[in-house]
């Protein structure tokens, strides 16, 4: 009997685009994997590094790829060894596949395991029809989730741990960077009862127009001394805790200068290379700094979801709909940056 | 030159009521006190116990006395050695004098100190045109603070405090108890993003309709078998957190049935005896609880400014106004519980 | 080919002992177990409550049952998809087995799983030359742990679960409950730098006697008001910590008594019935109780043994050997309560 | 009648050394403060840089000064206020003196005041046989307390702060520069049951042998790879939390290295100038970073009260003792870097 096919977005080859929507055989399942027909998936800046092939791609990544670790869908066939997870089930997934047996494993911080693979990454991802995804790695979704919050679970994952990490109710926010992850930690600061958040973007109107609508109560850019600003408006005090999503290093030193003693600084970004600060400033104010990875498995979803059903307004931020045929289109949109996140529904 | 007088609520006798409106000098302030001048103050379930002279009141109380913890007001006068507040600041208090000496006060728990003593109970309070304070219990409020949630910050403080020391964002929450403690409790944790908010009264129908409006998901009678129920509606998960602000040992027997595995109890609530439960169900079950008193000094007094400042909604809480010459009037209204917080504005 | 045949200790039926020690096949790893030449086993109290046959093991445990939760060996064998132990690694396990899926599981709480099964309780345990053993519950432990430290890790991790549980490092604790993992509490205490242990018992002066070897400051009687000795011997303010593995309402009462204000009570023992207690005691002063069930999923484990290779000392809690055919007479030392530890070593 | 005299190191001119011993009247306490009879002082870092008159000290110093911030002694008068203290009382005292009022001050974190001034640096300290000290910054010492450790108590008090912050028991811990508090840090770690600690100094041999007798398992050097040896130690997992005191670069970025993915890094060193280093290391390993400044009010005191009563052992640290009036030898002694802590025994 002839292999049933499925549409997928495939990159061939190891160069700059290079993708293509073929058909391809739809997977099977590993004894411990479930199928999930895909229903909706989107696009995260990781995906737009790899379409470029970038330096860390080429050091990571091998091709072919099907790319894709945001997504939600529906469970369509399960693994012999599967017994918490059935066809027609609900679904998203935590990216991050962890041993299980290393030392952070067994400790509760598999989300800086030592051998993590990664769906999308190290296997084939969700820019497809199917895709397969081990059992433990499967969330189900509450029934009345809206596909497009389901599928941005993993980058929200990464804006809920780092807000998660600091101490944001009723306390002053900055946060630094407003790519996607940058404006969701916006609305979630406002949503639990931040008294004051302060967006700081760079130079991308699109997206501190964004901030603003995720209620932002002030909109800075790092260019424009945006320190002296947030301690303007604090009778010199500064903020709690910053966020620092941006991976810059200007961002960076500002957010060191912005908060207040005793505070802490939560950093998801990545930078371009070494960085350089003023480190007595940390040390004689006590400030405490936590790096960000992933999301906790599978504590900050559990948080996420509880989020999610008590309200939580993330529709500014779903900006724009693709289909799979349009995958370049799609990628020129996200290289643009005047967009927050863009999807793949699927049906 | 004859003594300024101003106008009191002095309980002068060891009984039931004996409170009258009198007119009685105004007190100097010792080098380290303000002197405030009451704009508004409130009434404590507290003030009820001393008006009604239970057997608490016969121990701790001594008479004559000006009752009143809840206030806010402006500073008149300061004392000699008084650097940090000035005349005309808008202020409220710390109503516990911890002594800043024990063990508990020097590692940051002066809430839980040896020998506090507190205004209202203690010493004279803020049913009267004036009180004087000690320098370091005193509040500088907001300018934009409006009287009405200024002075019942006294017990929005425990509210806060009590939710504080709970897992409360993004999770399903209890609250036992819906005085006016309680439901503050309800409308803080909605605003912070609670997943689910259930509410638990037993007869009075008035409280239970404020929990509502408050944004209680589901309001619930401690008699009609609410564990079931939240239960039910948790696929037999239960909630994360309960918050115990009654004092009933059968609500607090339904928190250890309703909390999840790893949840938290949290009790403000004071009870007329012992208390007796399923011990096991706790172990077994990993729970922790936490006994809460009084208000983090000043940890609270800061979550609860900034709180305010995010935007917390308690109109509905603010249920009566009242003349202090309508002082007996005022504590019926008390006694009936048909109401939330009942105020007098001095202004 | 004939099957291979092991010694087992073997309960048969439903009453009072039962048990005899047979040859019966050795049992084959399923394709997630390895199998465990057993070198060590000890007895846990339980064993002494199925070995009773009471209350408890009626509802619980099913017959034939060899019991055993307290061991370490040898890979023997390993099923096909096991991949982090090989034959002859130096092993012991968690013996609870979690089903890894639940919100507890999912939220690092695998401790309280929804579903847990236990090892030597719900399917065969150690108390055999050889036992199968999911792959996810075993620990691998240092090469030079002596066998009788291996052996004990199940109850070492009670105790050490506990201590972790509370605030212990240059503060003054209070141990209620001198069976053996009371008595690893007040080693564990003294060894990371407890100012002073209090070690409360009942009866037991072979206990007390173990407790005053390894380290206890002062060793009280429950029955003698040990509350008014601590309070006495610490100018009134009482312990920082309790840690109560008695079970025993009295000690209970007392522990809420000794521990000063904002300090924490962290409980194991398991309760006869319903327990009455003071509660005002607890909210006033602002105690924490934390009920403790089992080890942390691993990091119990970590701790553990972390601290055996700083150098804990136990010997003095390991007071007894017996060869497995001697099974009843461990047993009836086990009951009259003069020992500490009490095992089984194989080779 | 004449004014009474005492013996003092009078720091004269606002240049290296000139410092002479004098006879100047002993000071009078004012309504909140104590007179102390010095007992004993001793050296800090501080102090050689303020003999040598580094560029901190010329921006923060002003001459003429009495230094001296490390002490105790008896207490000889009490101001009129002063109500927690009297003659003869065994004292030692924290050096900040907090403004009480400040964000940080009341939010339990005094020891990052905004307004904080020291003892011996920004007025008089124990370089005499007599001092004044605010009453709110008295410690009373136990009886029994030796004099050589109740001096050493605020250098002692950083050692167990930045301790305190990481998580050590049953741990293995890297201790990144050997000057005394870095020494310190090595005993309490090995007292509390660190699983190993590594001590990395840089080229004092004097101090590497100190750490050796302190019980560090392994000293290294941090120009001879010390990342490598702990590595290659730990089977290439590295240490759960490094302790940096050197204030070196080259010690920052191999604490960064060493340490274990979500490990801990406690930094009370203080840089010579900015500090770089590749962040992504601390991002994409969840480590955690804490800035430690001076010690926590007075949780640090009460937890060290607690430390060197359970027997922390730090005779090898104490290794010399002048007389006041051998005031410059003593100062040269610390100059070499040749010692452990230098003391000024004044009975």
């Amino acid at each position: 009997m002839a292999e049933k096919l499925m549409k997928a977005a495939v990159k061939e080859k190891p160069a700059f685009g290079s993708t293509s929507i073929k058909k391809i055989p739809i997977p099977k399942p590993l004894p411990d994997e479930v199928l999930m027909r895909t229903r909706i998936s989107s696009i995260c800046g990781t995906d737009v590094h790899i379409y470029d092939w970038d330096d860390w791609s080429r050091k990571r990544i091998k091709t072919p790829l099907i790319q894709g670790h945001e997504f939600a869908g529906e469970v369509e066939a399960i693994g012999s060894n599967v017994t918490h997870f059935k066809k027609g089930d609900y679904i998203s997934a935590e990216g991050h596949i962890a041993c299980g047996y290393c030392y952070q494993c067994r400790s509760g911080n598999a989300h800086v395991c030592n051998t993590v693979s990664i769906l999308g990454i190290d296997r084939p991802g969700a820019f497809a029809e199917y895709m397969t995804i081990p059992e433990k790695n499967v969330i189900k979704n509450e029934d009345d989730l809206p596909l497009e919050y389901a599928t941005i679970q993993d980058p929200l994952g990464n804006a809920v741990y780092t807000v998660d990490s600091g101490d944001v109710v009723g306390k002053r926010i900055a946060v630094f960077g407003l790519g996607p992850i940058g404006l969701m930690a916006v609305a979630i600061a406002k949503h639990i009862g931040a008294s004051k958040v302060y967006a700081v973007g760079r130079k991308n109107q699109f997206r501190m127009d964004l901030a603003k609508k995720l209620g932002a109560d002030m909109v800075l850019r790092s260019g424009e001394d945006p320190v002296t600003k947030i301690l303007a408006d604090t009778s010199g005090e500064g903020v709690h805790e910053s966020l620092e999503f941006s991976g810059n290093q200007e961002a960076f030193v500002q957010a060191v200068k912005a908060t207040m003693p005793a505070g802490g600084i939560h950093i998801l970004g990545i930078y371009p290379g070494p960085l350089t600060f003023e480190i007595n400033d940390m040390v004689t104010k006590g400030l405490k700094m936590y790096g960000i990875h992933g999301r906790r498995m599978f504590q900050t979803w559990q948080r996420m979801g509880g989020l999610l059903k008590s309200g939580l307004n993330l529709k500014p931020i779903l900006t724009h709909r693709f289909k799979l045929d349009d995958y370049v289109e799609a990628m020129e949109v996200m290289r643009s940056g005047n967009c927050g996140k863009v999807a793949f529904p699927m049906e």
